[in-house]
């Protein structure tokens, strides 16, 4: 049996938060987190403005029960982008191979990935990753560094993440693997 | 018609400030943005030593006119480099993504490239970069970065600027991008 | 004549520290830092457990004395690992460059080299690095970044280190070399 696995995802955005354009960061994260794992999800979603204290209060918020929480949006270097400064007032530690890593994905595609501002870092049992805005360089960003986040969330006691190898190949030192639960 | 660019140039060096060697880090860095840009640029510029307290000031005082300031010097392990502890203590945002890609770029050169603490920040409407001392490191780090400056630079409220081919090509989402000033 | 130099080595596990397994980074260590170097070195050992305050202790104490500490373990997401967290805790300056290199090193081999937490710095003159756990992850991150330690230590005035070019050959900028002692 797959165990159940708990994700938040926070889409950051003025604009869409007030309806004046269409969310396009949840769907294209619930798309690629129910293909990548075989786990049976339960989502927690929320559409919030670039408001620092907002952002901050739904991390701490949704890191109490989720594992795993992904945002998408407000990592630039414009004023109201404030993404990443909420995410490390949050943080226990910050994972700083997770921001290097996701902009040198993304560096292969588009030269202005040197803007982003994203990161990774934990707090208490939950990995909290800020992905970019458009639907399609989150894909990229997730196909670029999911490989280490199931053995990450092993480590900060969550469940166990298993993947689809179509998609993203789960890596775990020997020591932390066991059976597949689709066998 | 191409908007006028006011730039800051900064050479942090005690020896050069003092007169004991030349500085060839400003004439190095006017001579790639002359070259690089197509905008009519006015430079400002400063020679100074490796002074905490005095680089703050300067960049302060630069970024109130500046929409983009270049330092360098300073930047390396040596008790008296000091350029990246004033550029982060005046930042509004820091973006780590220009410390790491020209770590990178320059480690294609030289091995200790890794010891450099470059970094790139952003102070009101203002890009602050650390740049290294030496001549040919200048260039091919600007050759390796510039492409997300001008970008950065709209998205921070400057002007549009705007780069000849040859030397380097700016790159912006399409949504951001105007008709060619010279066409 | 070859200068002699002392290097700190710190191992830092719980349960290596307690007798539960067998420490193998403090071997791993000496065997690379032999096989790399002509100087005589004077090794100074540490084997201790994951505490913060200990590991910033142990740290201080041996930057007193060491021109190189070079630290193993403790530097993943798991909320015991605190290696890095001690590190900054000590550092006069902190070098970016070196977490950036080594994760890249280490991510040709494993995807969760993204999940390490490793830096860089320099406490007086003293450089000091936190390596993986694994003694062939500890090889792999030497041979990768070590080419520019040398030159950082003669930056930070401490003694002038010669590597075996058949392991790794050390990088200076001509102006800073001098005549091999061993001709």
């Amino acid at each position: 049996m797959y165990q159940n696995a708990t994700i938040g995802l926070v889409s950051v955005s003025d604009r869409a938060s007030t309806g004046v354009y269409e969310d396009k960061g949840l769907p294209a994260l619930k798309e690629w987190l129910t293909g990548g794992l075989h786990n049976p999800l339960d989502f927690v979603d929320r559409l919030i403005p670039d408001e620092q204290g907002l952002i901050e209060a739904t991390l701490k918020e949704l890191a109490e029960t989720c594992c795993l929480v992904l945002t998408t949006g407000g990592t630039g270097p414009a004023p109201r982008d404030v993404t990443p400064e909420a995410t490390l007032a949050v943080a226990d530690k910050v994972l700083p191979g997770f921001g290097e890593q996701m902009r040198a994905v993304s560096l292969k595609y588009v030269p202005t990935a040197i803007l982003s501002r994203q990161v990774g870092v934990v707090r208490g049992h939950c990995l909290i990753l800020n992905l970019p805005g458009q639907p399609k360089a989150i894909r990229e960003t997730l196909d670029g560094v999911f490989a280490a986040v199931p053995y990450c969330i092993d480590l900060i006691g969550g469940p166990y993440l298993e993947t689809r190898p179509e998609v993203v190949q789960a890596f775990r030192p020997k020591s932390a693997q066991r059976p597949a639960s689709g066998a």
